[in-house]
């Protein structure tokens, strides 16, 4: 097919010129001069990642991994926790069963509940295991370091900055996440360049440049959430409902890590277009190392826990441009890659002939309400 | 038709978000710092105009405007001169005529005279006349201003340095121009960033942004030159040959000035989504103002001599950085938006059935070879 021959040349050129084809990310043994890292890294929108010399000095370093700190100094200090069957929050999973339904997936949000920040430690270590029926992840996306975790704010910097410095703004919020090995963020993108800071644990990252939209087969999938069942504690069952009124939620349907080899069939015959192209781009971030994510970007985000089985991770998100390449991304992202008639993928992928789910502008503005960042 | 629909959104979408819609580029009242030149303008791919700050301290701003100071310090000095009959080079023409050979456009060059500076400057001021059958620039890209007129290396600066801080590197060529009123520098673009310094009379510039590739109507022409007969001094007559062997270079088929009705129609039938799209940005650079023009910016050069009869300009061509823009650019340039079968233009736009013109690739790198700055 013409278009995805283009497409494919767009994935290749765009490797080939600028990002590298190794599928490695640039490590930089010290943080970048502002002017280099805005020329090589923000202009260019390429990740890099930079050694633990970015973190030299903060506190946060040293103290996070001590459970008896933390406790300590959010003693009292409500946070948001949000709670998952199996780790995956902003998810695709299938739809709850109901009579007349059509069958298929739906976007899953987590539970959120707010809790003592004891509580919330206690539950994120209890629910680690296995045979925990829920899963929990300390975070919020709405600057929640600096509102729930203002505690902390002398064990980090308040921005990073050489970002700040060469991006002209302070960030527009500051996340703090804990979790555990469980929790996995589903490939999404963010309007916004992040610096993410790993404190303590690691986190695995897959990431693909904006060029290569058409590899995450964006479609609209019915929003649901998870519930607890009245009564319950935080330990509780979940179960799972479709928002009234439907609400569609544009969302990328490759999961890159099927559990078994039946489903990563299906999601090859489904999406050939991840599978069968180039490499994501594969990331491990240290303890005190910052991965400079760049804006458009999908990831994908997986982590292992350090010895108190958690992971904590801080990021700085700041505006990013809309300048030209965002111009170039809505006109790729409205060209449609979809397979001839007679390729069928319905039962995988949920695609309704009437909807558009390829069309650029309810994608960008209705994504960036959602969007998570790992 | 849909491929038309998007180029349209796309061009609209770039000036919405960034570049503005007024057709007007950013004046700055003096230099930008190097990381507000990079983070709003050269990351962006923006154009911008610095006042006359920006060449504050350049003798050449009081001393090029007096022949006699030019003279002396060039004495002796050997300059390329460009002849051309009507002060277009690189530009589209129609072929000379030979038995059996089809009608159309030729690319055509122009002859270029190596001559005593004295003379070249004598040359330049008598063509300015339109009675005169030639018109001489003095002009060459390849560096010459710091090889043919290294005497006056003093009097400008060796390169911009906000510029070169921005981008990390040292003028890759600096070149001067030196032409009357009637040369013209046709559409292209150029795979470098320029800073393009006006030393006396004044430029104007027609400038669109790579997004609007489609609008120039880049098609395949065969490369011609002008030649003075035997024996004849640079004021003679010129004739055009073609090359044998035959060559093809990719050119922007729009003439944005067309000299009479008819042939303003005849383009705007031709070329109707150049003039039925978004007005092209204007830019007017005077004495001591320096514009910056992005990198695969189209641009159209007219001038306006200084009492002299002269237009002096001196532009610093900095490598650009071939990232995820030039991979966008080069997707976008192979989408291919030909009208459907019926409405054909080949009278004016020389276009053959056989000759791939939109293939991004021989594009690309040809037009690099024959580009010019105006």
């Amino acid at each position: 097919m013409e278009e995805e021959r283009r497409l494919r040349g767009l994935w290749g050129e765009a490797r080939e010129l600028s990002l590298g084809t190794s599928g490695q990310v640039d490590c930089l043994d010290a943080p970048p001069s502002p002017l280099r890292f805005l020329r090589d890294y923000v202009s260019a929108n390429k990740p890099c990642l930079v050694s633990r010399a970015a973190t030299r000095g903060w506190p946060a370093i040293s103290l996070w991994s001590d459970d008896a700190y933390l406790r300590r100094v959010l003693h009292g200090c409500a946070v948001s926790v949000h709670l998952t069957p199996h780790g995956r929050a902003d998810s695709l999973v299938p739809r709850p069963s109901a009579c007349g339904r059509p069958r298929g997936l739906c976007f899953a949000s987590a539970a959120v509940r707010s809790m003592d920040f004891s509580d919330a430690l206690a539950l994120i270590a209890a629910t680690g295991s296995p045979s925990s029926p829920t899963v929990a992840y300390a975070q919020q996306q709405n600057d929640c370091f600096r509102a729930e975790y203002s505690a902390l704010a002398g064990d980090v910097v308040p921005d990073v900055p050489w970002a700040t410095e060469a991006l002209g703004c302070l960030p527009e919020a500051v996340n703090l996440w804990i979790g555990n090995g469980r929790s996995e963020t589903s490939f999404h993108k963010d309007h916004y360049e992040n610096l993410y800071a790993v404190i303590t644990g690691e986190k695995h990252f897959l990431l693909l440049p904006p060029t290569d939209v058409h590899r995450l087969y964006i479609r609209h999938y019915p929003a649901a959430r998870y519930v607890l069942d009245d009564g319950k504690d935080a330990t509780g069952e979940l179960h799972l409902e479709l928002e009234e009124p439907e609400r569609q939620v544009p969302w990328c349907s490759v999961d890159p890590y099927p559990e078994t080899p039946e489903s990563m069939a299906e999601q090859r015959e489904a999406f050939p277009l991840y599978f069968d192209g180039p490499k994501p781009f594969e990331c491990i971030v240290k303890a005190g190392e910052i991965l400079y994510l760049p804006s458009m970007w999908f990831h994908h985000v997986r982590q292992t826990p350090d010895r108190n089985g958690r992971t904590i991770a801080v990021n700085y998100w700041y505006d990013m441009q809309f300048d030209i390449k965002y111009a170039y991304f809505n006109f790729l992202q409205s060209i449609d890659c979809t397979p001839p008639a007679g390729k069928p993928s319905a039962e995988v992928c949920n695609r309704d002939a009437s909807d558009h789910s390829d069309d650029a502008e309810p994608e960008i503005y209705e994504t960036s309400l959602v969007s998570h960042s790992g």
